[in-house]
């Protein structure tokens, strides 16, 4: 396959910054440690933005819509055509991700990577369209070399440019939990058993029918261990674009706030192609989809929340975003103990 | 002891709106359950507000400071004059709840509960101080009944005629950890090593010089089994207020969003006073302080967020604020499959 060429992405580690950020945060007016997860999330952000001021700047969302081939097999309790009918949801506003981002200030729009629709231009919408929906992996990869490439690469486009300095990448795509399960069991050499949820709702019976189609498929491309191969045979035009995405923000030291378990096989797709992607993610929440807790061990991870969600289109990480709005304030804005003239601990 | 005279707290119940709600949630554009957590928050919301479309207006916090008798018997990391110099800190602004307060547009007062120092006026600060400091539970009780009996009631006062309809009770005492480990013990039977924790930051002897002072006041006041006269003898003066203002802010039907140990202390005592306030009580996180999660099993709670947080004040409270903002805009604003011209679940 032709090779993907990575931007260079930095480290973000810097030791002298580690401790001058760790100073300021344990000498704020308040028990050492006492602030916990809000304390390591301010030294994180110092460390991506390189600074002991880290600030949060014009939030971007982009929701990455696609059809699956696979659908057609009946892995999803919704039909394929609900992945263009909330693709007006959004562009009209009512989706969950909608009242999020209109709650937090973060400014949406909505990337079609593989719609099987074609939709009327709209200034929330930003067409990237690869093809009608990706290939039927039962019979052949999902997405074929140039097609896995032209993904990744509209992805960096969409980032290249953008304002701000911190991106969440969700998504919209009928079938793209199997999508992650395939990627989960692949690259993480998950068993693909423990991969497998119910997606937007599927009964036991649509569950076991899902596992069946799903082993077939892994079956079908058993050869296919790289990670851009395996994005090409078992991924999806979404997930590919979010990968690329990520990949371009990392690269220009962005803020990764990572939603769900599509979001996340996304984050290990981007991860295996340009390692060092994941020192810029923030892993917002828990999803219920049961391969979430897997990829979460895989990449070592521990999201902030745990709300029992399993929506996508970035939902969790809005709703964890006011915590990074938090972190921020708190290691700029509280007086630390000789400021406000407070006491030393008793020795 | 003189009897306290609680308000009437309404039952939340009502199966005609509790069903209305749940159709409204089921009806909006995502899988039935998605939103996990953020829907049964919206659905409680609605229930304490008694509507279909549940609003925050005008939160409030406030943070009741004082001292503690019992401190001099080393029962601290930090010396009992920091509860003064951390109200002269809220007071600059410069604490971390202070930090989230702005955060999140929520009005913050301090109220001098009983703080052994004397402070000039301040339009932030309200004084209802009983006395400076409880007294030293080791020798006689925290409160006497009419020292604690004035405390429930202005703590009544200060929610009165308060705005907006959600409260969050915070606190400041060198010292309360004690009270609340105390009154857990007591109140809910609960071994007192199990209830005990670091405060602000003990080391091993401290801890355990802790736990040996502590066993002893329960020896003190071993024949105290009542909910008043417990609080009398084991808790502190904002711990008074605090139950007293949680008290009558369910009666008044305001959304009460519980902090962690100590807040919970006054809210078991509250509820033991006052059977139903806890029906509106939202447990925003737990806190790593060890006697939390007892208390929380004891009240049935789960908490919103699990930051590993220990800083009181309100702290955890504030951050969880933002996340009940979402569930309001979601079950308001979220359009429903029929308003978006989506298809159904397949059958």
């Amino acid at each position: 396959m032709t090779t993907f060429t990575a931007p260079t992405i930095a480290s973000i580690e810097n030791k002298v910054l580690r401790q001058q950020l760790q100073q300021i945060i344990d000498l704020k007016t308040k028990p050492l440690g006492a602030l916990g997860r809000l304390e390591t999330l301010a030294l994180q952000l110092g460390m991506i933005q390189g600074t002991t001021k880290p600030q949060i700047e014009q939030p971007q969302i982009r929701v990455f819509a696609a059809d699956h081939g696979l659908t057609k097999h009946g892995t999803s309790a919704y039909p394929s055509a609900v992945t263009a009918q909330m693709v007006y949801n959004f562009l009209q506003g009512g989706a969950a991700i909608n009242v999020l981002a209109r709650q937090h200030n973060i400014e949406l729009k909505v990337v079609d990577a593989g719609v099987d629709t074609d939709f009327e231009p709209h200034p929330q919408l930003l067409n990237h369209k690869i093809r009608h929906g990706s290939r039927d992996a039962l019979v052949e990869p999902a997405m074929t070399e140039e097609e896995c490439l032209a993904a990744l690469e509209r992805g960096m486009t969409v980032v290249k440019e953008l304002p701000g300095n911190l991106l969440i990448v969700g998504e919209m795509g009928i079938g793209n939990t199997s999508a992650a399960s395939l990627l989960l069991a692949r690259l993480g050499n998950v068993p693909i058993a423990d991969c497998i949820g119910r997606g937007t709702g599927l009964n036991d019976k649509g569950l076991q029918h899902k596992t069946e189609i799903l082993k077939q498929v892994l079956t079908q491309h058993k050869d296919v261990k790289e990670p851009l191969s395996a994005l090409a045979a078992l991924g999806g035009l979404e997930v590919a674009m979010m990968a690329g995405a990520l990949i371009k923000a990392a690269s220009e030291r962005r803020i990764l706030l990572i939603d769900g378990f599509i979001a996340s096989s996304a984050l290990l797709v981007a991860e295996r192609l340009a390692p060092g992607v994941i020192q810029y993610a923030i892993f917002a929440h828990h999803s219920v989809e049961p391969g979430h807790i897997h990829l979460l061990k895989l990449l070592n991870a521990q999201p902030l929340l745990d709300m029992g969600m399993r929506l996508g289109e970035g939902s969790g990480a809005a709703l964890a975003y006011p915590l990074l709005q938090s972190a921020c304030a708190i290691i700029n804005e509280m007086a630390s103990f000789s400021e406000a003239g407070i006491s030393e601990q008793n020795s």
